[in-house]
């Protein structure tokens, strides 16, 4: 009997390995820079050697584990098990899924980082014991995944979520994507940081006060900080972005009607000043029904989102794959 | 073995029952006058009467009916069986499933009329064989349902693809709803019919020229039709509603990344004229790998739209019944 999992977080920055019981109760785990600039065999034969390593201190056989379950950056092609693109990676249409799978002879899946810390809010999270909860991250980008029906929906070309480039503001800036106007480029933290660096500029060309002088390098942790502080220009930037939110989720929530949004990501950490300003825009913006019995929560799962989604994943798919 | 079924649709001005075998092929069906001004229990009776009615002339009786489906206006509580209330139609917290339920021994079921119309267009229309299709319709509101991994998603309160009401423009006109910048107050039928109003005074207060004039009470419907003359005031009021539509198909590519997009409803009926332009805008608004992977197309059912889907919805809702 499969009692075990392995999850695997790759990142630009770093690989995160751990193995788990299917209660998601982690055995071992470790987390190695990822070296993205070695090329893409390279990080490959780094995760092989991680996956190895931790079936060892877990004192597991690969017999064991029920399923392995990556979660990385997108696009993907989940159905293929490939990467398509990926901005801090190396990989261009790369087979992750099969060399893993045919080393260790263990199911092996892969989804996005939204779908994947959608999956494990809703296992081990703030969505646990929902059957349609929604969950948005709020940091340079914005991104997300929903489990509707009490299933992670992926959509037709696994994009589904793309909800940070919806678009909110049709003559708004323009976007990386493209496009302009999507709430990424007026309520993200990178956003919030270039919205700041701009207002700055023009207090500075007006002679205005600001408390936000004393920074070299604004982002929008120092755009919160001094917003609570009572900074009347930091207070207006984070506002404006925290009334774009605000329509951003009343949306989401017309869209899905669900039982939970969960909002995780640098910007969620600011706390009730960001909590209280979404709900009260939502109150206005959604319908009544539907604002009454959603509730608008903090993710729970933190910097470990993940490599517990990723664990989350491997669980949920191992389930369905052995049914 | 129950082999037919029946489905009612529910309108403001009138009710049309039908019986029909699994496959959707209609035996009998009968319209008559809603008669709202009667009142809640008068409609009731004129149901039943209909449904009597329907079984004595389709040869069948209660014992070879699976199921009974029922589309109305909403909101409803789908799970209760209730009209909590609609505008149209004299309903106040009704319970409609259960004296019909009661009276022939059948498993009923009620929906609301965007999801019923998604089923019918899954089951019988332009989704068939999808597993991820969003209906939309554009007509005096804008509406619609979703089938998501294969399923109906009726979210959490039942109240899920309140689409109308999503907000395009943060400081735009006020809504019914009470909300202001809806798509619905943006580039629905009515929106396109009050903009081109305000435009004709506009003109005429100014000396401009439009053929326009010659109408005492602009409906949306003129506004194409003298858009596609070449009116250039009326192809204005067109362009702009439809830049708002384009937007908004985007953004539901972006969120549900589906395999079709379906729209019906009057504004549909213009054809080309409002596809290529929503196509145009949403290629340039919504990701490429999700644009070039999803149909936009035209609603199949057309005006049959609510008995098809209220017989569609009792032959999905009867085979989870049996189960």
């Amino acid at each position: 009997m499969k009692k075990y999992v392995i999850g695997i977080d790759l990142g630009g920055t770093k690989i995160s390995v751990a193995s788990s019981d299917l209660a998601g109760n982690i055995i071992y785990k470790k987390t190695v820079p990822t070296n993205a600039s070695e090329g893409e065999n390279k990080i490959l034969d780094r995760i092989i050697s991680l996956v190895d390593d931790t079936l060892k201190k877990s004192n597991l056989t690969n017999e064991d584990i029920l399923c392995i379950g990556i979660g990385s950056p997108g696009p993907l092609d989940t159905k293929k098990g490939t990467i398509i693109t990926t901005p801090n990676l190396p990989f261009k249409n790369f087979d992750l899924v099969k060399p893993i799978k045919d080393r260790f002879n263990i199911h092996t899946v892969l989804d996005n980082d939204g779908n994947v810390a959608a999956i494990g809010e809703h296992e081990f999270g703030a969505g646990k014991g929902t059957r349609n909860m929604v969950f948005i991250t709020v940091s340079t980008g914005i991104g997300g995944g929903a489990v509707l029906n009490g299933q992670i929906y992926r959509g037709n070309t696994s994009n589904a979520l793309e909800i940070g480039h919806v678009t909110l503001e049709k003559d708004g800036v323009k976007c990386n994507c493209g496009n302009c106007g999507c709430v990424e480029s007026l309520a993200s933290g990178t956003a919030i940081a270039r919205s700041a660096t701009k207002a700055v500029e023009e207090a500075k060309s007006r002679g205005d006060k600001t408390s936000l002088y004393k920074y070299d390098n604004i982002t929008s942790k120092e755009v919160f900080d001094e917003a609570k502080n009572g900074d009347k220009l930091a207070l207006d930037v984070i506002n404006k972005a925290l009334n774009y939110l605000g329509i951003f989720i009343a949306n989401i929530m017309n869209v899905f009607d669900p039982e939970v949004i969960i909002i995780g990501g640098g910007v969620s950490k600011a706390g009730s000043m960001v909590f209280d300003k979404i709900r009260e825009i939502a109150s206005k913006r959604s319908f009544t029904t539907i604002y009454e019995n959603t509730k608008i929560v903090p993710a729970k799962l933190g910097g470990d989102a993940g490599i517990i989604g990723a664990v989350a994943l491997a669980i949920t798919e191992g389930k369905i794959f052995i049914k």
